[in-house]
């Protein structure tokens, strides 16, 4: 049982992984600059895209999203008021986007209206990092309301990714939340992750986001 | 490759299914009851283990707990330190507890000198609903600042528990969460859910839970 499923897993991924570089190849055609936001549910991630929206349209980016979730779509509503090109991904019973459903959005959005695109995926810590699906650059958000151990307790997140960021840190003490404990596990993961600590409610730190994500 | 996908899907989750019926008859004939905590990252659920322990205790059961996580021993230390027989599960790359793995699990505990056991599931809205793991109730925990729409998004996990629990009420108005919708959506999604508002770090219902739990 558990060597078919093994082995049905890795031809699901490496599926994936090509789907992934053909995304890729259809983002830079179109010279699109796609962004993949990972992290826990309620982490923060569609509140960072409403936030750095009109940050990256100020610095003359024409901005779209891509926003995934099991159910329903409160995250679309809040993304497509931003009056930006926007399409919802509903996965279901599925915990993960995957390049093949990004593949369908792609396609529904006007590609050569946009040049930066943001792809929200679902609340997940695990199964995400499994399924590039041909972003640019991969972003995880935790919070610090999901206590101070959530770095130390998903390593393969933190590896995966090129920008590590710390959200809610207004609540760190409500929680009992020691910020630094959990700068230093994204360090011992990932000694080349950037860190970034936000209180992304007030706007703190989004400017410094956007600094990084246009880099390079 | 969807197809295959599913079709093993089915065997697999049917496979699970047939092993936690075992578990559950393990757990018959040792006279233990079995409560499988699930949520979001962070919720809160080794917290209310830790807050329920002594409160059941007092009433007079045997506590003993499984604790899941994907890396490291956390909880398990937390739990570890309660005083009671504790056996920690890592997944690794799988995001969700499996009765299989409980299986082993239930075999390292002295069953004989525990009556109320505690299984912490893997931090996931999505997956753990799909695999019972053999408990005989099922309680999820999901806290406010995740956001208010985190119980819309997932129907089946609210489907799937008969116990409903909103943590971290203290902090609603820090997080801009409607504690009024989260129920709503709750009830919309199963009829018949028992729901407890909690602020577990202060200890805020956490007697009515085990009245709850303790019943029938
Ligand atoms: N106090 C505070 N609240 C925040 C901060 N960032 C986000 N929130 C709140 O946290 C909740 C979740 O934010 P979202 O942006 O919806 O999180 P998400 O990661 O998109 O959630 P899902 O898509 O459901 O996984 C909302 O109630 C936000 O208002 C912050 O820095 N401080
Ligand atoms: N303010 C406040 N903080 C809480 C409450 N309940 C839990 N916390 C904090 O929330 C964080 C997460 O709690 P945990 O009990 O570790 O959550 P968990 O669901 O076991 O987390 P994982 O096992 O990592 O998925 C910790 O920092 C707790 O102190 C609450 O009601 N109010
Ligand atoms: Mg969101
Ligand atoms: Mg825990
Ligand atoms: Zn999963
Ligand atoms: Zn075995």
């Amino acid at each position: 049982m558990h060597k078919v499923e093994v082995n049905v897993g890795a031809n699901v991924t490496e599926a994936n992984r090509r789907e992934a570089e053909e995304n890729r190849e259809h983002l830079d055609e179109h010279g699109v600059k796609a962004v993949d936001i990972l992290g826990a549910v309620g982490s923060g991630k569609t509140m960072l895209i409403e936030k750095l929206t009109p940050i990256l349209q100020k610095r003359g980016m024409k901005v779209g999203a891509i926003v995934g979730d099991c159910y329903g779509d409160d995250d679309y509503q809040r993304i497509h008021s931003l009056k930006i090109p926007t399409q919802n991904l509903n996965t279901g019973t599925e915990c993960h986007l995957d390049a093949h459903m990004v593949h369908h959005a792609l396609h529904k959005l006007p590609l050569d209206d946009i040049n930066f695109l943001f792809i929200e995926n679902v609340g997940n810590m695990v199964c995400p990092t499994d399924f590039p699906v041909g972003s640019h650059k991969r972003v995880v958000i935790v919070s610090v309301t999901e206590g101070d151990d959530v770095v130390n307790k998903h390593p393969a997140m933190f590896r995966e990714c090129e920008i590590g960021i710390i959200n809610k840190v207004d609540l760190a003490e409500a929680v009992g939340a020691s910020v630094e404990r959990m700068e230093r596990d994204m360090k011992r993961h990932n000694s080349n992750i950037k860190i970034l600590k936000t209180n992304l409610k007030k706007g703190v730190g989004v400017e410094e986001l956007a600094d990084m994500l246009l880099k390079n």
